[in-house]
């Protein structure tokens, strides 16, 4: 059975494994001087449009903060939900590296509004205070919601409006388009998103993300930022081969299906289950729940993994289980008799 | 026929390969919560000393800049050849995130000497000049030159007693310890090196590198600079296993043999060739050589590889010729043919 | 009759103002070599303790953020209600010069609680989150109240017992000591406090402000922190013979007791009009009240002054009326009349 | 008898005292809501240009740093002489406020030439090396001698066919402009430069210093900048009424003519006494000179000062002596009849 602890918990796709081992041909350019990397650039533009410039980075952290830098002077300023990865689980990386501040907002579910934008327009223009620059979202949320295209177009519009940008962490990007039924283009380019992060690790990759820019202008000296910002692989072949792995074949949204089905899958069960309440709409891989406490350490002391599962926050007796693309209806079905049997324990 | 271009143009070695292929197995814990990450560190423990805290990260330039930023405060300054790879090659990235000075001095042979270090003791406690904190080299230097054991020794004495530590760029630091016969301790704890960059990534890795403090207090706090500095891999198993093949059954120092005596042999056989003078004793897996500037054109067009070599100093004519841990005999047999080949046509 | 904007609204001091003009006395050392620097220097040790060491900067932003940078390393963070000078009004100096990310905390009357630091703990230890280091206090507060000696006794201890550091903004620090009637090294040194802005400007200077640390060994390097943060004065001694004249003859002591007084008139009389409420206990130089938004229109529309006061809550209908060492009675008396006339029109 | 020592251990001049007595009038706006900012602002686009912006700050450090930040992204550079404040005296504050990394270069008399630039066209375009963007200089230079304008325009030429802009670093830039017998639109705007520092303190101020931009559009975003470097006074009056003094009566080039005739004045004296070499042309004001290491500390010894000059290379035994707006002719003839003794001594 696998863990539900984190879709980083997985491995990598075993076509993403071959891909790489097939990469390892003899000498090749290194720094991005090569065909896997040209091939991984042809097919963001097929999948993100035209004009979209993608470069390859190690990680989902240097994905969003690049990105950031990419779009601000450090006196500028970052508006997110106070749940974003940017602000919560990356160790000050933006504030350091980009030098600009973070503007956050409590959310319910994980999702910006259009009037926490608003809410930072009083002081725009005084030389005291940062000014309002980017709008980051994710997508999807780390709350397992998912923004529908018409709410992202209204947030891109109150950006643009007032000379901002949309940026999107797509570190579950596949997620939200396969729950949306949207391709890739859809939900970034066409949605109005002008600089993103394009998960691939936690998509089936051994480590690979990309900085995606759909208007390529705003890509301007961007190769400069990744060296700088430490993120330029010397051999890049081997990560650029992971990502065109994912987007050749629908690779991307075949295990984002999958992975999202369990969560649904484990949403109805455990929903069923008498003590047991679903706590955000379940629209892409991850169910976050309630429950009893003595059932929640139960369920850690006896559940496989390192840990089995996360919980997320002690106050409320929440927990998350993320569902990967390798989770299986069988481990579904164990965790939910799992939990079913520790919340019915006396 | 390999290129002589980069020692980044090979590929990953098989065994490395293999390494990553079987810890693609099922979930493990995440960023570092996992047992080849904890291998890797024993193994880094095993091979420079029981003390020593080793650090996976991403690359090379991370390696050096993020070890650098653990050593200094930002108004300190770091004391390095012109040569350096921190100085020429990575874009600012020292400057940018560790906020130091590079004290940068003019070498012969990229080599930093004790005189390079008292020259700069005038302004020490002068509150308008960068202080000097670390004294980085390159072992083995960008110009394929090694330190001996007395040398090293000798700057780290030098370092310590002004209150300075060591910094050691070891990209290439196998094929430097293969070189002198000496183990990874003897070329780093054992020396004096007070922090230090391990490059798999040239030794035969797809891309995994290790900052290592010999002595383990130096490293209090690193994980959250290697964190903040963006170099935290979410499946680390994937980067560590790499290391841990390599040094599991001495794969590094087989692989920096194979790499120094294909220099050893190109040196030799291009030595002989009338018109090509070899410009830096070859101690490591580089062979620096000068030559008439029609040959020079007549392989870069000839050759395969993209490019087949690097000029490194235009005005002089000067290419370098890189072996990796996959140049066979026959590719220097056959560069040597070529050369030998260019230089005679009239 | 002289506004109520702000504290820097007021010019400088006349005796001041004569000790900048007795210093302009032929030549003298330059950076702090001569003679007032080193009177100023003696004097903030006589004031704040024999182990304090005082660095002369411009102004209070720098010296905020000189001193969060001196106390910490980028990853760690601050612990600052949200309404600290700090996080609304340095324009992100913080997070851009030092690196570090502010964690705020919303609080009722501008003052940090006990479990504002306590709710930080839970991510201690975890290298995805930046780790709390510092806890920052504005000392009088931005609205005008006071910390006792007991509140900050217990928030060192509290910060102290988790390896956290205490910082003062004493931008008000004059206004402060004098209200409690406690001399600067009881509510600095000897409450715990580990370094502070020393706030001039306000409390008459042209433009001088000092980090103190009372514990002279958290100063190390702390010369370089300010040459490097572009805070050294080249003909210092204008900068150090301001901080002199304060310090020398409690000309700090009665400038801020008189600021004090006006502020306590202002309360009493505007507390007794009809329609006027106080919102914050007036315990320094402010008085923050809420009022018809249609007296405030007529209020700013009719007094003197560029503005004549602020409007601190739009939403609240609050306003900000800030006296200065130069406010009268006379002055108090106006305004209060002239509320008391725009609050009665019909 | 004034020491030679620094134009930074003159006093202010009796006029800018007064200014800023006179300025002490009562309640301003703060932050340059006042008269004397706006008159100030007036009279540098009187001097530099109707499109010229400038931007009042407290030193000189921060002059050049924040101009330097606001034309390059961290990954850019700047090309300067190694004898440049910026390079040697700013204690690292370029590299860690801006980022950028300084490409610096040997000059004979501390003055740029124009394959300068041109060498480092080399690896423009290459990912891993910084990018050069700016040219700085400084006019006057280091070494006291003065740019003409024609090659000051030429060196702008080079710069702007690049892509990339001049910075001037006019800390000294009144001396530099009565030297030439230029306006100080001349020698800045009409000369291409982009940015400059405006020098105020070595000019008689008490500590005030401006970055101008000639033509407005660089300057977009500025005040953000500023502020967020540190540089924005609250009483901003009593900064921008020195620059007000200095540029209204021509206050300015009174101050300098007098500093610049001055050294021309010990030139002549000193180069006519044997045992005495003038080592660089005597353009604006200073003296450097060699002279016999028994004389140079006997002098050191003797004279009034702390020091009463500084000996600029050691190793050369050439010393610098500075001129003042305050210097007399009875100064210099006083130093000019020492020295002659000190040399004659046997």
């Amino acid at each position: 059975m696998h863990d539900f602890a984190s879709d980083n918990h997985a491995g990598a796709h075993p076509e993403v494994l071959a891909a790489v081992a097939a990469a390892n041909d003899g000498h090749a350019g290194s720094y991005g001087a090569d065909g896997w990397t040209r091939r991984a650039e042809e097919l963001f533009r097929r999948h993100f449009g035209a004009d979209a410039r993608a470069f390859c980075v190690f990680n989902g952290t240097a994905a969003n903060v690049l990105a950031i830098d990419a779009l601000t002077r450090p006196h500028e300023a970052v508006i997110c939900p106070a749940t974003a990865h940017l602000n919560l689980d990356e160790c000050g990386a933006p504030e350091r590296f980009a030098g600009v501040k973070l503007l956050t907002v409590e959310t319910e579910h994980g999702k910006l509004r259009l009037d926490d934008i608003a809410r930072w327009d009083e002081r725009r223009g005084d030389q005291h205070h940062v000014q309002p620059r980017v709008v980051s979202i994710s997508q999807a949320s780390e709350l397992g919601t998912v923004y529908s295209l018409d709410e992202m177009r209204a947030l891109a519009a109150a950006a643009h409006e007032r000379g901002m940008l949309l940026h999107l962490d797509g570190a579950r990007l596949a997620n939200a388009a396969a729950a949306l039924g949207a391709s890739l283009a859809d939900v970034t380019t066409g949605a109005g998103v002008d600089a993103l992060s394009f998960g691939g690790t936690k998509n089936g990759c051994l480590g690979a993300e990309a900085v995606v820019f759909p208007r390529g202008e705003l890509a301007a000296g961007f190769e400069f930022v990744r060296k700088q910002g430490m993120q330029l692989a010397s051999k890049m072949r081997f990560v650029a081969v992971q990502l065109e792995a994912l987007l050749e074949d629908d690779l991307w949204l075949r295990s984002a299906r999958q992975a999202n089905a369990m969560a649904v899958r484990l949403a109805a069960l455990a929903g069923d289950i008498e003590g047991v309440e679903v706590t955000h709409l379940v629209e892409a891989n991850a169910v976050f729940a309630s429950l009893p406490r003595p059932a929640i350490d139960r369920l850690l002391a006896e559940l496989p993994g390192e840990p089995p599962f996360y919980v997320w926050d002690e106050a409320a007796d929440e927990v998350r289980w993320m569902c990967s693309w390798d989770t299986t209806p069988e481990d579904v079905d164990a965790l939910a008799a799992a939990v079913s049997q520790a919340v019915s324990v006396p």
